[in-house]
């Protein structure tokens, strides 16, 4: 099967060439980009000599001709526009950004200050957290990719809610980190290398546009729910995601239930590991992989629930996300091309 | 005024001496360590050559009969054991351990697992957070200098106590993350280079031992407060701490109020560094300073506080913050020796 | 084909499982270590969880029983007093360690100061230098792997002297600088977070035991080849080698003459990328991937040539080239599960 | 005395006001820069919150009415333009920047490509290398503040030459590599943190600006002197250099000969530290700190001497020397303002 990548200069863009590029099944066919086209995409991605070439620009009709699906890994903004061209083309279409993930009219525009894509495109688009809507993924022609914060965030709560131990007054917080790869390939003051290093940073406090997508998936779990604390930080690393994760429970439980709990709901799920009994995760045992890893702890003091749950934002937050939804919906493997040890150390 | 450093090997002896060497007042007299008296300090510390020299044994007598301060920059445990013997003699004890915060028999034993000195030293003791306990502090013979944990969280959480936007039922959330100096000098897999860079680790799950030491303050500003979450992480880097904290208030409020409250609150206290609004800090802002720098949001969508603290955890965490209270204690402007600006980029 | 790893459980050996699990043509068999047999690999490294298993311990006829190919990722020193063990047996060894590199009789002594091999062994071994030795690792039965400085030093120098550009009395200095996992896996005062980052080291200075390896292999290419300069530095980083080579060359010569020799040389060998025109390679480019990338500047006021050569010290200089000479061995492509594009950002 | 910084944004002048804020004769009566006057300095620079105030446009005739020194710490270019203005009026001027320190007419141009200084004032200019032209500085009117790299190698260089040990034929080779603070506060591809984390870098290679800077001062030293070599490196950290450097010596020499020439020639310098014999510097050690540090070895294999030399390049290789210069123009105690002890860890 044939893939192209438009977008493919970008982070996300070079994480599916990595992972694409020794998958058993998905062929790149092109990759596209707005701007560069007709340059070698090594020339300014030194890592890539000897691997991958020729950088064309972005025609919906040509790529919808050799490729079975394209993913779009642009930057917000864009896949609202491109969506439209692509939607009549016989080709599945798999966006990376948060254009078609939130679909109550007016939650786009108020969160991401932006126009929307056409609604009726983002009702058909299906979200793909890929442990939990994959018989709607294996249906779709157009999967909205999660959010990387939303990805560590939901697979992380998902039990407490769907369990029935957590519900709409959960009160839920979630303290979020990331690395620094997560502010994309612009340079900016924020990521100016003298500024970030030593350095550890809040931004967006309550108002980042991952709480709406969080929320929207929580509500389906949970009807009612009230609204949840959600906030981000900088980790002056290039990599990982931590979500430190606060529930109120229904009732008095214990770590031994609350693991085999997890361990239940993801035990088909080879990319959620829920950590042995008192063991956290580090974002480090994740990095270039495309693992979810789940530690859990009841806090008697509280009657809290503390969830930890680590991604790599740009792999399990992303581009391998993105190619674990293409194999569900290709109907391969699920782990397919994305069964890599993470890096180590 | 002299001043002797027990423990002067340690981050935070060697903290001390970075600062006592610019201060107008006190000289340093004497440095101690348990084992490697007689030689040079620089010998395996590079950095103070041409600046410090012979370390010496520990003798409590010796020490008192020279220095009118004695700073006690040893791990936990060992305070607790030194402090009888300077307990007698004529000299002002500051204890940078965690041996003499906690005042309730049977607490020091439950979180630290170790015996605690005896109960009429550390009733003896003063708490040491310089802000809001410098009349205690100014007329005390032993000083138990706060946690670096503890002084972001309090200096942050107070003026919602102690102002009344806060109570019993505030249900506090201290998501708080620190640069791997916190975790001393003695090499260990955790701190590993290869292992900690480009890593972030969550550590002692809801088992800190600065609980009980946040929760015994806090309780003198609320009666009947509600236990705390409180958790801690290890950041990339090697200084700073951010504690970042979610807050029930009793009523609706405002950012422009709640800074104004700020400000109002810390308008004498010039190491507390209340931000513009809209403003949050980071932790490279007060680097190698004893500042503290505190910014605030009023989340309407949940009704929550958010309060975004940091420091520098060998500072104002630890050996800025006992040359703080040392200032107080002899009288002297709270600045002195201190009033450096912070290390930047 | 099946293969076994020896030290399983240090970098080297764990490098070998992340690149071995997605080999075409390999499985690992068995993964063995002195010291933790019967326990999870993933107890003590959460990242294999889900993928690797238990640890045995090391005997020789049981492997050579089940494996056609061991790999040696023990330290110095180890290898020397396995080897006689294997050497009866029927199967490959490819020795990682530098235990089986220097040929003349008391060189391992001088620069290792610990006993040697038996020297009819060390003249089995075949110097595993995969671009330059290919004939001959595909008859051995031992194979010397290289060391990470001189694998980028040697692929750097070769085709100068290889092409009588360079001779004798080049005057080679090597300026080398490493990532701390080179260090490996042992916590130390030099390695810990704290001392390391933010912070630049040189260490054995004039002394590293990369020196008499290097020298050889130049000896082979040169005969008479005066002593080299060779030092070593530590960066804050994880992982990546750089080498920057000052030599004085015979005659004048120009950056195009020396990229076109370059490139010739390098013509058939896909995991050295020799850079285009006034482009130098950086570490990061070979992030977690086999390749040496080398740019190369003729400075016309000095008459010297400046070569850069970059690799990843736990890939192309140990695991990477382990796994390429296994895969020359067997016949099989070069590249077989090597061909990963680097980890990027 | 009153000083004023012209350029007080960037880093080398937020430096300048680290050290000048404590400094016990001279106080910062104005900060200059060119766009944002009339604001305050901590709006764009949280960590001077309570510190320094408002922005000054740059006026050089009221600067010299109320300062003693003026402090150009602008970017190359501007104080070429700036000088003929201050040239005239009743003040100090330490520039530094690399506009006044070439004094050969023609290679400003060639190695700066822009316009040179008029050249009667570059001549005027004492080349402000503090610890090798003391009886220059203190008669000067406008000193030229050396560069980082060349002062880090200058230091490490000197006796050496000045002793005999090393002429013309020393085939001087200098390997530096530099903290990332040293490319300036404009973000830049090159320093953005997803970037240059985890990279090691080599950049401007055989063609640095600072080369005919060395090659000028070691000129006085030596006539006749054949080109050098040198070449810079960015390392993955924020502040530090350390030159490698080889030279050939004209005989026989030893460890113990070196130490004690090194230690001799530097006896009355405190700033440079010359370590103890088989010890070799980290720039950690001299982190904030304006101490140069210098080990050397005697290589018997190679006739050659390697030195080691290390700077913070903010500090010694920039704000620390120009401050240690006014000391000495204005007959102060060298160290007055500059003893403190290096941030550690």
């Amino acid at each position: 099967m044939n893939v192209s990548i438009v977008g493919a200069t970008g982070y996300g863009g070079m994480e599916l060439i990595r992972f694409l590029n020794n998958h058993p099944q998905f062929k790149i066919k092109s990759l596209h980009t707005s701007s560069q086209f007709g340059r070698s995409l090594y020339e300014e991605n030194a890592h890539l000599m000897h691997m991958k070439d020729t950088l064309e620009e972005i025609d919906p009709e040509a790529i919808a001709k050799k490729s079975d699906i394209v993913f779009l890994a642009t930057p917000s903004g864009v896949s609202s526009q491109l969506i439209s061209e692509f939607s009549d083309l016989d080709i599945k279409v798999i966006d990376l950004s948060g254009d078609l993930r939130l679909q109550t009219p007016g939650e786009y525009e108020n969160w991401y200050k932006k126009p929307a894509a056409p609604q009726h495109i983002i009702e058909e688009a299906v979200y793909g957290l890929a442990e939990w809507n994959a018989e709607a993924i294996k249906k779709a022609t157009i999967i909205a990719n999660p959010g990387c914060y939303p990805t560590a965030s939901l697979l992380g709560l998902a039990p407490l809610f769907t369990e029935g131990l957590a519900g709409a007054d959960a009160d839920v917080i979630i303290d979020a980190k990331s690395g620094v790869s997560g502010a994309g390939k612009s340079p900016s003051a924020v990521t100016h290398f003298s500024e970030m290093n030593e350095n550890f940073k809040i931004y967006k406090v309550n108002q980042h546009q991952h709480i709406p997508e969080i929320e929207q998936q929580l509500g389906r779990w949970s009807s009612g729910l009230q609204p949840i604390t959600f906030n981000t930080h900088l980790v002056p690393m290039t990599r990982g995601i931590m979500a430190t994760m606060y529930i109120k429970v229904n009732r008095e439980t214990s770590n031994v239930e609350l693991k085999d709990l997890y361990e239940t709901v993801y035990e088909n799920h080879p990319f959620v590991r829920v950590q042995p009994l008192d063991r956290y995760p580090s974002t480090k045992q994740v990095y270039g992989s495309n693992f979810c890893d789940i530690g859990v702890d009841y806090d008697e003091r509280t009657g809290k629930v503390t969830v930890v749950s680590v991604i790599d934002n740009l792999v399990k937050g992303a581009a391998g996300q993105a190619i674990q939804n293409a194999n569900i919906l290709m109907g391969l493997e699920e782990t397919a091309g994305l069964w890599n040890s993470p890096l180590y150390p």
